[in-house]
């Protein structure tokens, strides 16, 4: 089984709409002497990035943070719309 | 099994090195439409966000592109220096 089987894994289908959907997981591995956590402040700044490129509504980001065995998850999942 | 399992699974342990890593990943399902391809130029613009919060070398930059059933997968593996 490979990564991509847990990539985009929800996947929506509709007869009338081809949505296009982006995925950014950011994994931090905290080192034992810890440091500042930049996560939350990185998140907004990769939306910036990703909106030069694509229209990002609001509403159409779905952010999770997650921690497990010294990693921290940061997961970015946006519906784009439909091109015109 | 989570996708915590396949984040940063290749797990360097040094006895006098504590090395913190980073891992971004971008996965971009694509539309039947196609649209531009404009991963290529995110991830440079990725990396100057990253660069914002920590050093980070040009050769401490692992990139992989890859394509699987209609999904392109852009990983980033950056390995930060140790911290002062």
């Amino acid at each position: 089984m490979s990564i991509f089987s847990y990539l985009l894994p929800k996947k929506e289908k509709s007869a009338s709409v081809a949505k296009e959907r982006l995925q950014i997981i950011v994994a931090r591995e905290r080192s034992t002497r810890g440091g500042p956590d930049y996560l939350p402040q990185l998140q907004e700044e990769l939306l910036m990035v990703v909106r030069k490129y694509v229209p990002v509504d609001q509403d159409a980001v779905n952010v999770q943070m997650d921690r497990e065995s010294g990693c921290e998850i940061l997961e970015l999942n946006i519906t784009l719309p439909e091109q015109e």
